[in-house]
């Protein structure tokens, strides 16, 4: 094991220009987002007198510190039960242009190893981060387009959103537990909310109801309002619902904020009675 | 496709027993849960004439608007592009005794679906929540048992542990986008902190951190703190690295919860200077 396996190879966070905008007033300013990117987790082990590397999991992640999430993701797993389980951990080269890091973890010879049944169990889900900038490729390729819609919301009545959806999370009043998303019109009216221990779940409540009811045109001059962090993966989202602007009560993600530039999306964060900082697209926001 | 679809045919929230320790002094109060299950979204598609039924992916989510979940998922993913991709939506039965209720989307005939892509991409991961009620029987399978720690901690030093975790946070202090979690011992002192987008990344860091160092046994007698909420997921994490303590700033959702008191892991929530609230195994924590 070598001993700079505790090594950041990656920054953990990157600075951005934004728009800090406080009580009305608009100011750009440097800030830094927590970088999210995906990192592959690998296996090699021995199978018939030969060692083969297979692929078990991708997460994304903050860089750093990624071999001991390599080895605590495998000992949750149950793959590794002592230390002695790892012969050692590479990181098989630098970043490639999709930008997804790998680390393989070797090991030893003799332990035994499912890995039909592993591969079964953990290929990454779509939802979970099998995504990074390779993504966004394929989002590009799959026919996703930057958003033009015209759609445009004054800053007042974006800092009165989050008050205006706790009226209704009846859930998150009962049990402090759950995200919610809440659609708005850009006048500020609430038309629908969902909630759910997962928010990707949230996401995918309110838009499958627009999907369900053949309203998904309407989606396009609305307003997503985010209860928590804004993350790649609910960008992704919004995307695909064709949503121009998306405003989350906590931070977005260095990933999420690529998202939103690529595609021209809306993206505010911090959201609250005082203001707000605006990541993308900060056009459609009216002082 | 049927009018019913919207119903929830479960809780969102479930009632439990706890003890609300408010400024030094307990008290047993009822209060509720943020429900957590498993969904399993199946898709039946015609492929060579025959209509035949595939499982795509399963989410730990909150009951209720199933099928607009159901049907958002398969939309982000892009499965089904307009509404009459999908020619209805069916639950299948009752949740089975291992508490998984699975829908089912019935694609149109003709729909081309590349379904061995799909389940290659969706096969959910275990860290995404292949899990439930079926995991807690596969934990006691796999060998865990309960927590037998007679590790100990004063309610005056839990309160104290959030406010010391945040000194070390830098991310969320440059960021304010990051979770973290952090390794005390029962008189309060900080061993270990890892931050990540991601809550069970972050926890991985964490374990992967002794497990490599070799001081595992440690753990048994460590407090470990969430910077947000307890979910299925992290428990299972601290359950398999045998953490006696653990104190979520957040709320705690109902599997959790179920983790907790089926393996005698002392969990608290909503850590605040005044106070918390105890879901499981309160013997651990002293007045």
């Amino acid at each position: 094991m070598p001993e700079d396996y505790a090594l950041n190879r990656h920054a953990s966070h990157v600075a951005h220009e934004i728009d800090r905008v406080r009580n009305g007033h608009w100011e750009r300013e440097p800030d830094f987002l927590a970088v999210e990117e995906p990192l592959a987790i690998h296996v090699s082990y021995v199978a018939d007198g030969e060692r083969v590397n297979a692929p078990l999991s991708v997460t994304m992640r903050t860089p750093g510190h990624d071999f001991e999430l390599a080895a605590g993701f495998l000992f949750a797993e149950g793959l590794v039960r002592t230390r002695d389980d790892i012969e050692g951990i590479t990181a098989s080269g630098e970043p490639g242009g999709d930008g997804q890091s790998t680390v393989v973890v070797h090991l030893r010879d003799g332990l035994e190893v499912d890995i039909e049944g592993l591969k079964r169990n953990f290929t990454a889900t779509s939802a979970c981060g099998v995504c990074g900038k390779a993504s966004l490729d394929a989002l590009v390729h799959e026919g996703c387009r930057p958003l033009k819609s015209t759609a445009a919301i004054q800053g007042a009545v974006l800092v009165s959103l989050p008050p205006a959806m706790l009226t209704g999370q009846s859930g998150f009043e009962t049990t402090g537990g759950v995200h919610a998303c809440g659609l708005f019109s850009t006048e500020g009216r609430l038309l629908s909310l969902k909630e759910d221990v997962g928010r990707h779940n949230a996401l995918d409540k309110l838009v499958g109801q627009h999907f369900l009811a053949g309203t998904m045109e309407r989606l396009e001059n609305c307003v997503l309002v985010l209860s928590g962090r804004a993350s790649y993966e609910l960008l992704q989202k919004a995307l695909r619902a064709r949503i121009p602007i998306v405003a989350a009560v906590g931070a977005p993600s260095s990933l999420a904020v690529e998202i939103a530039r690529t595609f021209d999306i809306t993206l505010a964060g911090f959201l609250k009675p005082s203001g707000f900082n605006v990541y993308a697209a900060g056009g459609r926001i009216r002082e």
